[in-house]
């Protein structure tokens, strides 16, 4: 399997000034390709660190994709210092000049001189042309090492590495590779690897749990020499996984709860209304960050004080007093009264404690309730968190509740 | 001047299924504090290449930042190999083991055996305590170098950096570096680049514009052997800023804007209420945000359709056919009506296209109203953001409405 380097050089990646979003795009496409990442490293604008840095990456990688530092100003070094370290000639080449010409001629703006620097390009190399910009990427071959350079706005990097590096890395793309997201809500990352220890220690397929706020996710990855073997491959494994947690698997390589939950409510014709406490509009707002959620959603209701709890929702003033805000009693008298008030068939509620503080009641932070009623059926389930954290509690509260939504369809 | 290493650990970031935001999030804090930051490398759970990169980061940086890989699984190893490579040995920690099972303890979890592996720390060395997860940081100082491991969860990593790293890293900060940040609203980074262009040229201060969703500010930042000296400097600059553009500033230094108006309205002894269309409870959920802000926050409503609008906030029917709900009459008619129905002080309202489609009146995505109801007085913005993009235009709205009752607390 060929390596891969990835390189990127700017002094504002260093300083924090600009997230490196480069490196994760084409991390993931090399990995489509079956060609393996195995380091980043980003260096400024300095000649003898990066002069360094490219030594080190052609040492021990196949290939090496550079990105940034091929603008026209004295501080872009990366062709002139690349190609050094890799024995190439820079060369000025009649064709690419022409095109930056072009390029400004089409915008009705002069040129500045010090764009032609941009047409300087490795003799016995190649260009990799630029359609949005004017900095060309550049390929160079030697002793089977490959070194590319891109330049740095995301949008020309990704245009060029699609449409034109792609195939000059052919040679040395992999078998292929099949990758798959099972997304959990309601079993945390650790239990996940417990439960599938077995699996976990499996070198082809490779199962990986990860986290994320309020969910967890197993990621299986399989090789094989086609798509479709390695795609079989990893749905035997998907197979075992949903036999043993089925029941809090939400999808597979979907984005998130509310992706999964809305479209699932439009076909089944159903509409959902909330009534939230703790997560205060965090339900609703999910919900609704899918486009088209308004066929599925038209009501909310937040209610951060009992007496709203009382008056909007018609919880009963001797629930509150008996079991307090956070409890389940108050949480399904939420729940089916912003089914009824809002006329929507099913009504979801949070109440709960996010904390920091403790409460008056002094329940602990993260202790929450979510609940959903609907005309047939109604359902309440208690978190614990355990966290004294905010967000964390808040985002769970909400991934919950929506998938209480999921629980529901999925049973009936 | 003290050089930085960041070193990110962990196969996901190569596979590209994670992006990098420690590194950005560390290389900007590292440039705040006077640590100049040269050479970013990420490598996979790998002990060769681990072991590789971190020689190769001792060997070229006084201070090396690892985050990642310092969880309870057989593939977290930053722990093992950083220490062995930099000489120090691991040993079991009580206290730090009783934080772990404590933890657990605490959300009525069975803790697994293998989270004790993270009670191993090293001997001689420093333990930055974790309060956000299981996972310690870890300091180890020798021979005028430093090395630091950090958890891969953003929140743990930043909480862990904020409140213990930086002074760990204290005996390496440069000079006295003083930065403050000019937060405005409704003002773009463009225009404020164009209004301080001047000031953008100089040297020491130095001010920089940035825009994040929803807002712009500037970052005035100072060098002087005293923190007092470099204070003063910028403040000489900051008094400029706020002579020309007073009106779009929200604070100085401050989170966000709900951090801002949520004390604001607390001191002010005032309630505010929520009706919400196009955001959809993202303002409401921003407001409570903010810790202990039922104070100020009781009720809101989600007013996602046309009937709901005239139902529970009293929304005129021929407001809506003759104006349509995305318009200045019936955002100001939302706002009036969550006032009156919830007994607030304050009723604030949005009502808008947050796209991506273009809607059946055929406005524009990204034609949003913003509206504010009191006793005493009432006020609209109209807002324009240009984009097809859902995300952008919801966030950017909750904006502006939260910086209405700023506005409306600080016009009195």
């Amino acid at each position: 399997m060929a390596i891969c380097e990835i390189l990127s050089v700017g002094t504002e990646i260093l300083l924090g000034d600009i997230l490196n979003t480069n490196t994760q795009y084409l991390s993931r496409h090399l990995a489509d390709m079956g060609i393996a990442v195995y380091y980043h490293t980003s260096v400024g604008d300095n000649p003898e660190r990066l002069a360094g840095a490219v030594r080190t990456a052609l040492s021990r990688s196949d290939i090496v994709i550079a990105t940034g530092g091929l603008g026209p100003t004295p501080d872009d070094i990366t062709a002139e210092i690349c190609c050094r370290e890799f024995g190439f000639e820079l060369e000025y080449d009649e064709a690419t000049a022409e095109k930056i010409t072009a390029y400004f001629r089409n915008k009705g703006v002069e040129m500045p001189q010090s764009n032609l620097k941009q047409a300087m390009v490795p003799k016995g190399g190649t260009v990799l042309e630029n359609t949005h910009g004017t900095a060309p990427g550049m390929g160079m071959k030697k002793d089977g090492k490959c070194l590319v350079l891109l330049p740095g706005p995301p949008y020309e990097m990704a245009e060029i590495f699609e449409n034109r590096v792609a195939d000059y890395l052919s040679e040395y793309r992999g078998g292929a590779i099949v990758s798959h997201e099972v997304r959990t809500i309601g079993i945390s990352e650790s239990r996940l690897a417990e439960e599938f220890a077995g699996l976990l220690c499996g070198e082809n397929p490779t199962v990986a749990p990860y986290c994320k706020i309020g969910e967890a996710f197993l990621r299986v990855t399989a090789k094989a020499d086609t798509a479709e073997k390695a795609e079989e491959m990893t749905r035997e494994v998907i197979k075992i996984i949903k036999d043993k947690i089925g029941e809090y698997i939400y999808g597979i390589d979907c984005k998130n709860i509310e992706d999964t939950v809305v479209p699932m409510l439009k076909k089944a014709g159903l509409t959902v209304a909330t009534a939230e406490s703790c997560t205060a509009g965090l339900v609703a707002k999910r919900i609704t960050d899918i486009p088209g959620a308004s066929a599925v959603f038209r009501h909310g209701v937040i209610t951060y004080s009992n007496e709203v709890k009382i008056r909007e929702l018609g919880v009963k003033p001797e629930t509150l007093k008996e079991y307090g805000a956070v409890s389940r009693e108050t949480a399904a008298q939420m729940a089916e009264g912003i089914r009824l008030r809002s006329g929507a068939d099913i009504g979801i509620s949070v109440t709960g404690f996010a904390g920091p503080d403790a409460d008056e009641e002094g329940k602990a932070p993260g202790l929450i309730f979510v609940a959903l009623s609907a005309e047939d059926s109604s359902m309440c389930e208690k978190i614990e968190t355990g966290r004294n954290d905010r967000d964390y509690n808040r985002y769970t509260a909400a991934s919950r509740a929506l998938n209480l939504i999921k629980k529901y369809l999925t049973t009936e």
